[in-house]
């Protein structure tokens, strides 16, 4: 398994929780895209070694509104970078872990990702995500 | 701020769970340590750029033991290394940031710890974590 490459965190508000990320804890932002594929909009802060990926719902829909509705606002998942998605997502499946799709979905800033159900890994919402190659660090 | 340090996972076994972390995700057991200060037993993973802190409450007392009994097993908290954390948590405190001790409290590995109340932190437990110089990397 490759480096963590992101923390999901779920917000209800990104004009409300910006603030306090980008002044008060001190971090970059960079930079603020919607993903309708996820139902959300999300913004990317710089935390040195990894992002903090701050999700706001855009509708009731989706994963990230449905957390918010059950949990409240906090950490939602932890992304592994990941070279071939594909590959490791046959070599988790054929260990037993549950995933919680078949095929790689569209993610933020091009990436291909695909989650690991918490109830294969002790309650932690692990994301897979493999980045495109242009454009990105 | 600085860079993230470790992400901290409660978990209600160390024996359970880390067969999944070390032979499943791929990530090296770097260390287990009783920190009875905070009533855990915790594993410390290499996730490549940062550590994973697996909690396993000691007894019912401590905050990991009644996240357990609240949540359920997940993420705990994001730790920010820091290097003053008396003046960082003085600095927070000046903006407003509710801090859930005042005075830093000994975590694992020796190092000095503060946590920043979540409601202070869109629902996020985050921690200030200063290592000792002394047998730390």
């Amino acid at each position: 398994m490759e480096k963590v490459d992101h923390i999901g965190i779920a917000v209800k508000s990104l004009e409300d929780s910006l603030d306090y990320y980008i002044h008060t804890l001190g971090l970059k932002l960079l930079g603020i895209e919607e993903v309708p594929q996820q139902h959300v909009k999300v913004a990317f802060l710089d935390a040195g070694n990894i992002k903090l990926e701050l999700l706001e719902p855009m509708s009731d829909e989706g994963a990230v509104a449905s957390f918010l509705e059950k949990r409240g606002e906090g950490v939602h998942h932890i992304a592994f970078g990941v070279r071939n998605i594909k590959e490791r997502m046959e070599e988790l499946k054929t260990q037993g872990v549950r995933l919680l799709q078949d095929e790689p979905k569209k993610g933020a800033g091009g990436a291909e990702v695909a989650f690991l159900h918490p109830k294969s890994s002790f309650g932690v919402l692990y994301e897979l995500c493999a980045k495109r190659s242009l454009g990105d660090e």
